[in-house]
């Protein structure tokens, strides 16, 4: 029998108290999985006083978790803290300096400083593991990482926040405006602190980081991502899109392109028949397509408490069996620079234009498009009360240079009642 | 740099030979991916003339898998060839004895005669890896294994025979009958040689039998399996499935109950809505449930080329990784008897039954039913010009052996014109 895997656990929140959990109530299951007792032995969070609804007397106590990871009696420091600088990073810092491998949640830590801290584990023979930081309990960072390790990988894309999919569905099937659904998530505790990560696309967006280096073997670009949010996407969106057989998603694409790597994390249409059109509410779904393996499609619970300790376990368990391998898949000495190119592969785009109710305005807007490249598939201008005219173009194929010349010759010309919405749709 | 990980493959069919391709052309990203050189040193195959479309002359020549299996100069020996007994078990039983790792695509193998292979792996120190015997390219193996090591697994489902999803979906979307699309599939190729282990239910079965032994720690039971195939399921079952909100699936189910693991492999009843009900043509899906994840849904490609061979470098690159670990995900020795109960957690059932056009007739199906404790939550005759009354019915939620035991009463009362179909209503 292999010694026990010892570990210290810093933050307590509903995933730190879901994984003692897990690891209080399966022992005996984990230990027959992995041929090791996995004991905690040290836990560190902000209150000590919280009843957090699972028993912590048996475990050593550290106010700081830098010092709970230069314990010398833990082999792997478990960071649930969050936050992409601050205690996070020290303490992800200090437990690699002192040898242990580490296990965190934390996409946004990994997606700004991932580089370096994969250099920092690879150079003192560590490994750093983060399932639960994209997409919850799915298991899509193994699947990429290692299911896949076969395929040269040429798109991956995801839904890949609960919270933006909960809105947009139910914007759908409740006809609730933006507002109104925005303030039912905050009352629900759906909300990052700062609901800017959420609705505004950032927090999914370093999950695309994440998975963009590991499929194309680059530095994590968090950079380089075009982010838009959902906060513009009204009830018309929502309404056109489906009479035209489409959902709107909160889509995260990265792909190769002979100009370089595209990321994206903008709301965009994708067939309502298919799986992403399909996902409903909180649930996350990634989508992968390889060479050898054509496309695979992954859907779970993108957040929780259950769902996250899983993906955390699963890391701490491929520790036990003694599992090695490098942070992105790949040494982080090899992997390239992203060479992130701005998303101008072509595609038909969906623009919501507000026009005033007079002639020629619609000629402006015909002329800007034109003067651009972009050719008109369809249009349709609804019957309207108001002195200003809704108009909704779908346009050929085109790319999104294109589009924002044409919209900035709209602006220009003043022709716009109000700022308008462009959404690619994309073949998916 | 470790030194080369040195292949013997027997088997050039459609997967040994996409395996062969995958290496030759991405030898460098293997490499990265893993840190050394895989290379093949060996192959075997029946026929040695034939033209496979890939360049062999690198490679030593086997006739005898067995010879290959033992072969000095390789590290890894990759059964393509299939078959449950004959040369796959006898080479894969020298390549355990000559201390090789075995990775192979072989259901049936595994099904029948795991438990012994893995007992003699893990006797000799050696893995034996089969993510490509499930699923095709979908990373469901190593999902269950690693990714969800977590969960206690509670339940396992899956739609991972694509031949016979191909039939019921295009039964539907074409309004074919079951024997023109038999004889399409067999045109297609869509069909193994012995057609009754794809339309018998025979092969998906062989796939639960190893996804139940992982998810519940049991010895992998294919005789413990309910098995029914989907020849018996007409155009009639589609429409009234359809008009009632489902579609009909086989679909494998293994569960824990208070009475034993029920596992089932057989035509049943899913909402039209589920993502079970949504997967169309050959497309495979997995379905996993566990005490913390809630819910996975796995979906991709169950065979051709690509995906197959996507798999097994999968388990190639794992081993290059040196990522050991028992077959089944914990020791052989520690495996539970399946202690297999007979399908009969309760459910709505469907049934179509042929009746006499005569008075009575559906007296004694309604006395056979209530005798029996089945209650009826819907019914419908429809309207015919036969001598023979079809019959549908729902029944309220009941057990398999109720609606069994009604069925013998009817047949006994010399009711039925024609073998009835009773089909389980699953949530999912």
């Amino acid at each position: 029998m292999k010694p026990a895997l010892r570990l210290g656990i810093a933050g307590l929140g509903t995933v730190g108290a879901g994984v003692v959990r897990i690891i209080r109530r399966q022992a005996d299951l984990l230990e027959s999985r992995t041929g090791r007792r996995i004991e905690i032995v040290a836990v560190s969070a902000r209150d000590a006083t919280r009843d957090r609804g699972v028993n912590l007397k048996s475990y050593a106590w550290e106010t700081d978790p830098v010092a709970l990871a230069r314990r010398d009696d833990i082999d792997v420091y478990v960071e649930l803290m969050g936050g992409e600088n601050g205690p996070a990073k020290a303490s992800i810092e200090a437990a690699l300096e002192s040898g242990k491998d580490v296990v965190t949640a934390n996409k946004a830590l990994l997606a700004i400083h991932g580089q370096a801290l994969a250099e920092q584990a690879e150079a003192a023979g560590r490994v750093i593991r983060f399932e639960a930081a994209v997409a919850g309990g799915i298991p899509v960072i193994k699947a990429l990482t290692e299911g896949l390790a076969g395929n040269r990988i040429t798109r991956v894309m995801g839904v890949m926040n609960g919270t933006c999919n909960y809105i947009l569905t139910r914007m759908e099937s409740q006809r609730k405006g933006y507002n109104a659904l925005f303030e039912e998530c905050a009352q629900l505790g759906y909300l990052e602190a700062d609901p800017n990560l959420d609705v505004g696309g950032i927090d999914a967006a370093h999950k695309l980081a994440l998975l963009s280096a590991i499929a194309f073997g680059t530095r994590p670009d968090f950079d380089g991502i075009d982010i838009e949010g959902i906060q513009r996407i009204n009830l018309e969106d929502i309404t056109y899109a489906a009479d035209m057989g489409y959902r709107i998603k909160l889509l995260g694409v990265a792909q190769r392109t002979g100009r370089g790597l595209e990321q994206r994390m903008r709301p965009c249409l994708v067939p309502a028949e298919s799986p992403l059109g399909q996902l409903e509410g909180g649930t996350n779904m990634v989508v992968i397509e390889g060479d050898a393996v054509e496309q695979i499609v992954l859907r779970g619970p993108g957040a929780g408490e259950g769902p996250t300790a899983s993906a955390v376990l699963g890391d701490i368990c491929d520790i036990a069996r003694g599992f090695r391998l490098p942070v992105f898949g790949q040494p982080a000495s090899t992997l390239a620079d992203a060479d992130s190119a701005q998303s101008n592969s072509p595609a038909p785009y969906y623009l919501r234009l507000l026009l005033p109710d007079r002639p020629g305005a619609l000629a402006k807007v015909a002329a800007a498009l034109g003067d651009a490249g972009v050719s008109i598939n369809r249009m349709r201008q609804t019957q309207h009360e108001s002195a200003e005219a809704p108009v909704v173009i779908v346009t050929h194929k085109t790319q999104r240079a294109a589009i924002d010349t044409a919209i900035e010759a709209m602006v220009n010309s003043g022709v716009l009642a109000a700022e308008p919405v462009a959404l690619r749709i994309e073949a998916v």
